[in-house]
């Protein structure tokens, strides 16, 4: 099995990487930024390619895991490919590949990737999507080999499913710059809410969220409540998401 | 050293039980539901009371782990009390106890606790503030059996500590709620989400949160904004959440 990866940015470093730790080999990476391509090739023993011309087009596998973007641009670029062709968006629908190629499809992996944060893959959900029965057995073959989370996902549904991945990371993580702006502005430091951070976390991994909240909002605390948005006054922005937030809170109670 | 405990609630449950793991007694259990007091006294080889009356006076330390507007009707009645009396609270002052008290604190543990879940108590970070240097010592000495992490933070700090708090955990837990409200609305489920909202926790312990937003509002990806708010237009209520996070996040670059 061979691979080819279009992208050098946090998701295609992670997925190459994986790659290699389960010996499927990379054979190319192609990136708009050619260094990039070289530095990510060098990790994985893969041949950085600086032209689309030479991709391989016999690989298995090509993976674009690039901006959501750059896709559509891409795929046109990529018509000769002979393998699977996927691509690894939340948000971008199957049908960016309808008409171009008959064995495609997705594999959208469910997390947060930093390029210099290394992470376990074994628990990514890997939701697939795929053009046919034969392409879906051999994009599960692959994902199974990186993931024992591997998930079927439609386009219709992973448009949801990537909304939903928005308020709890990159919502959540807002939420966390605005408790260290709160504390910074008090000279007090972000390290004392990390703990905090952990356990809220950690408590929904085996309860659902509703069954766990805490807080003044949902005890109907409006002393705290009138008290905290006192010490907003003067910032309108953490003001208005508070008050968001609190009321957003009392109404699913 | 012997402890009293006002409260049988979560903050009261989990302080009892650290209390006796490093071999500190805990004389009494107080609640204002004495059935409560007894479940909570009987773990700890405590005995409940049932009246405030009987409260050994000669007790070290008495400790209010209570709702936050039960704290001033209690102090009142707790006057007599001849060792050092302190609450958990992170929005009370501690200008609760003064002119009844002589040697009184706060001891607020920042962190969110549930009954049914254990964790470890040696990392939560223990705030004190006391009314002069003899008690900040022995509730330093107290504090210091607890947890690894004890710092001073005055009432004042522990105001804006508390509000920081809720963004980081109560409004956190919130969004992972709404989160699964998408989730089922869609026949999917929110056990897809936790892996992905464990490792958003665990990027901050070592980062602060700024350098590593992800998502479509700190690329200005303005299309996927788009299509999220169409997914949303059915929703007032999560539409409005939506535009006004992310309008944060693209202030905030």
């Amino acid at each position: 099995m061979r691979v080819v990866i279009i992208g050098a940015g946090n998701v295609a470093t992670h997925l190459a990487k994986v790659f290699k730790a389960v010996d499927v080999q990379v054979a190319q990476v192609w990136s708009y930024h050619y260094e990039n391509a070289v530095l990510l090739a060098n990790q994985v023993n893969a041949v950085a390619i600086e032209d689309l011309s030479t991709l391989d087009q016999n690989a298995d596998l090509c993976l674009l895991a690039v901006k959501d973007d750059s896709i559509n641009e891409l795929v046109a670029q990529l018509t000769g490919f002979k393998g699977v062709i996927a691509h690894t968006s939340g948000s971008v629908s199957i049908k960016v590949f309808e008409n171009l190629f008959d064995n495609y499809g997705v594999c959208y992996p469910l997390q947060t990737f930093s390029k210099n944060k290394s992470l376990s893959f074994s628990n990514i959900p890997l939701c697939l999507e795929a053009s046919n029965e034969k392409t879906l057995t051999h994009l599960k073959e692959v994902a199974n080999k990186l993931s024992a989370n591997v998930r079927e996902v439609d386009s219709e549904k992973r448009k949801f499913l990537h909304l939903s991945a928005v308020f709890a990371c990159n919502f959540t993580n807002h939420l966390y710059a605005l408790a260290e702006e709160i504390l910074t502005a008090n000279g007090l430091e972000f390290d004392i809410l990390r703990p905090l951070i952990e356990e809220t976390a950690s408590k929904v991994q085996n309860e659902l969220p509703l069954n766990v909240q805490t807080g003044p909002a949902i005890r109907n605390d409006n002393e705290t409540i009138k008290k905290h948005e006192e010490l907003l006054k003067q910032q309108p922005a953490l003001l208005e998401i508070y008050k968001t937030l609190s009321n957003s809170i009392k109404n699913t109670r």
